[in-house]
C-alpha cells in the first residue's frame, strides 16, 4: 500500500505528544508523565497538532494512543483549570476544552482513539469527542467521576454519554462516578468495541489506513450528516463547560478538591483504583480522612 | 460509612409500600397483593412517598423493589383507570400516571429500580421513569403489551423505549406485545444491566449508598442536563396519556378488556406467561375464547 | 390460527418479487438474479407491492426475504441510478429511493426484514427502513460502503444508523465501508437480533402472525409515536438523496464507479467479500488496478 502524496511533511513533535506519519494517517502518542494528566502543556500540544494536521491536505486520519500502559488521559489537572482552559482558546477563541474537543469532532479529520489504560473525566470526554473509540479489553478502564465532587462534567460527557448510552446508563455512569471495564463500556455504547490488547494496534492501524485511502470528500460528507444529528450544538457544550468552570471555583468544590489531593488524588498509585477510592471520599467531608486507604 | 444527617426522620409507611431508611437512601418495597397491580392505592402511596422524600433534604436516593418475587408491578388495573389517574393528580395537578412518572424522572431525587419478577405495561413504564434499572437475570420479565389491545402505551413507554432501544427494537417490543427476558432487555437497552439475582440487592444498595454520599448538587446538575436531552417534554407524555385514556374508553377497547378479563387477565396464574397468552387473545375477537389455555 | 378476513385477495406477483399471503401477513421474496441488485425493475415491483398492500385493509404485516441465500439486496445498480430513481417517483412523486423507503417506514403496514446473505448500500437502507430487522446469525453480512466511493449514502443510512448506533459506531460503519457480521450488527443495534439461520423463518413468521392478529389501530398509534421521535423528517432524507444523486454524477465518482466495475464490482463472486475488496479500491485511483485480487 503506497501513499499518493508526493511530499509527506513531517509532523511537529510536542513536549507531551509524539507524532509519526504514515501516509494519510498521523499516529499521536500521548506522553505526559507521570500519569497523562490533562494540563496546559497537553492542551497546548493538542491545539498545535490539530492546527498542523488540518493545514496539511494529505492528512486524513488521526490515531490517538498513549505511551503509558496504565493511563491514556487520566483527567484534568484540577490545580490548573484556568491555565489549561486558556490554552484551548488558541484554537477556538474560547477558554474551554469542551469547545476544543467539539472542534475535533467537527473537523474534516477522522479521529480514532486507541485506548489502553485509564481514561476518566476529561480523558473520557476527549475519546468521546473522537469519531471512534476502540479499547484494550484487558486494560482499559473508564470513569466519568465529576459527580463525586458535586460537579457536572464540563468537557461534553453529558452531551455524548446521554446520546450514546441513553438516559439510564448515562445517569448511572455520571452519578456513580465509578470505574467501568472495557467490556462494560462496549456493552453500554461508551466505546465502539473492546478488542483484545494484542490485536488492538493492528486493528486500528488497518482501519485508519483503510479510511485514509478513501476519497476525503466522503469523510466530510459523512461526518457532516452524522454530526448534524448526533453532535450537540456549541451552546450546549459551552453551557456544560461554564457550569463546571463556575462550580469548580466555589469554596465547596475547592475544599473537596483539596481534601482529595491531600488524600492521594492525582497520584499514580491512588488512581489505579480511583472508582473504589472515590466511594470513600465523602468521609473527607467531615474533615476526617485518616481512615482512607 | 456514617451519615451526616443529624436527625433521620422515619418515612411514612403506606398500605401498599413498605419504606425503610438508611441514611440518604430510602428503600421502598412495593407490596400490593395479590400481584402488584397499579391501582389507586399504589398510586396514592407513591404520590405520598415522593412528596415526603422530596421534602426531606437528607434523602438523596430512592430504591424501588417488590415484596412479590413474581411481580414487580404487573400493570395498571384496567377496571380502575379513572380512579388511579385521579390519584396521580394530587402530585402534578393532572390525572395521568405518565405525568406522575415524569415528575419522578425530573425530581432531584435519584431513583433506582431493583427488578425481580414481571414488570409489564405501566410497570415497565414506572421503571423506565426511574433513573436506573437493574434486574434479576433469572427472574425479571418485561413486557409492553398495550398493542395487544389496540392501544398506545399511555405511561411514557413510547417516549422512553424509542430513545433507549431505537426505532426497530422499540417497534418490535410494542407491536409484539411479547415477554422479554432480563438478558434480552439488557441487550436492547431497556434496563441498565441484568445481574444474577443473588447479587442484585447488594449491588443496588452499594450503588445507592455511594451516590447518596456524593454532593447533592451534583445529582441535580447531572440529572438536569441528561433530562434536557433524553427526557421527553411534558406535552409528549400528556399526548400519549390522553391517547391511552381515550382509547381505553372506546367500546372496542372495553370489549377487548372484558374478554381478556373473562379469560384470566389480571389473574396471577394467567399472567405468569402473559406474553404467550396474549398471542391467543385475538381469537377472542370472534367471541370464541373457549379454546384458550 | 384462522384469519378473520372473509375474502383474501391474492397479491400480485412481480418480475422480481414473489408474494404469498397468509391471513394478514404478506411474505415477499426478493428474486432479482443474478445478485438482487436494486435496479428499476425491483423498485417498480416494490412500489406496486406497497400500493397493493396498503389498499387491502386485511393486510397488516409485510415480511421481506430473499430467494438468494447469498444476497438479500446487494446494493443499487450504479449503472442505472436515474432509471431506478424514476420508478420510485410513482409512489412518492419524487425520484428518490430514500423517500420510497421512508414511505414504507411511515406506512400503516408493519414491515419486517428477514435477512439472509449480504445486505449492503441501499440494501442496508431498505432493511433500515423496515420496522424490524432479524438476520441469520451465520450468513447475513452488512455493509454501508458508499464512503469508499467518496459518497454519502443516499437512501437514509446516515439518518437511521446515527440514531440506532450512535455517533461513534455510525461513523465507523460508514467511514470504514467495511463488512459487518450479523453478530456485530446486532451488538451495534443495526438489526434487532441475529438469530440462528435454522430458526429465523419460524421466528419471523410467528412474530408476523402475532402482530397481524392484534388490532390494526394499535399498529398505527404505536408507529406514529415512534416515528415522531425516531424517523427523520422527509427533508433530511431528501437532502441525503440529493447529495448522493449529485455526487454520483460527478466525473470523479463516475471514474471511480467505472474503475470498480472494470475490476469486478457488481459481480457476484467479487462481492462475496466486498468489504475486503473495497480496501484495495483506492489503488485504482492511480489507474493501476492490475494487482487487485
Amino acid at each position: 500500500m503506497t501513499t499518493q502524496e508526493p511530499v509527506e511533511l513531517e509532523p511537529p513533535q510536542g513536549e507531551t505528544l509524539r507524532v509519526r506519519r504514515d501516509g494519510g494517517v498521523l499516529t499521536v502518542v500521548i506522553a505526559a508523565p507521570p500519569m497523562n494528566l490533562l494540563g496546559p502543556e497537553l492542551v497546548r500540544d493538542l491545539v498545535s497538532l490539530i492546527q498542523w494536521a488540518e493545514a496539511d491536505e494529505g492528512v486524513q486520519v488521526l490515531v490517538f494512543m498513549s505511551a503509558d500502559p496504565d493511563y491514556f488521559i487520566s483527567h484534568v489537572d484540577v490545580t490548573q483549570i484556568a491555565a489549561y482552559r486558556a490554552e484551548a482558546a488558541r484554537l477556538t477563541g474560547e477558554a474551554s476544552i469542551a469547545l476544543l474537543f467539539r472542534y475535533l469532532s467537527a473537523s474534516r479529520l477522522v479521529s480514532i482513539a486507541q485506548i489502553e489504560g485509564r481514561v476518566r473525566g476529561a480523558g473520557s470526554e476527549f475519546v468521546l469527542a473522537c469519531d471512534m473509540r476502540f479499547a484494550a479489553l484487558e486494560t482499559a478502564i473508564f470513569g466519568q467521576f465529576e459527580g463525586a465532587f458535586g460537579q457536572l462534567p464540563g468537557g461534553g460527557a453529558a452531551q455524548h454519554l446521554t446520546r450514546l448510552l441513553g438516559r439510564g446508563r448515562a445517569l448511572e455512569v455520571m452519578l456513580s462516578a465509578d470505574d467501568y471495564s472495557a467490556e462494560l463500556a462496549e456493552r453500554y455504547g461508551w466505546i465502539n468495541r473492546a478488542i483484545p490488547g494484542d490485536q488492538l494496534s493492528s486493528f486500528v492501524q488497518r482501519l485508519a489506513q483503510r479510511i485514509a485511502g478513501f476519497p476525503a470528500a466522503g469523510h466530510v460528507a459523512i461526518k457532516e450528516r452524522v454530526n448534524a444529528i448526533a453532535l450537540a450544538p456549541v451552546e450546549d457544550f459551552r453551557f456544560d463547560s461554564d457550569q463546571f468552570g463556575e462550580g469548580a471555583r466555589t469554596p465547596e468544590a475547592q475544599r473537596l478538591f483539596a481534601a482529595a489531593l491531600g488524600a492521594g488524588f492525582q497520584q499514580r498509585e491512588t488512581e489505579l483504583d480511583l472508582g473504589e477510592w472515590l466511594g470513600d471520599l465523602p468521609a473527607a467531608e467531615g474533615g476526617d480522612s485518616s481512615d482512607q486507604k
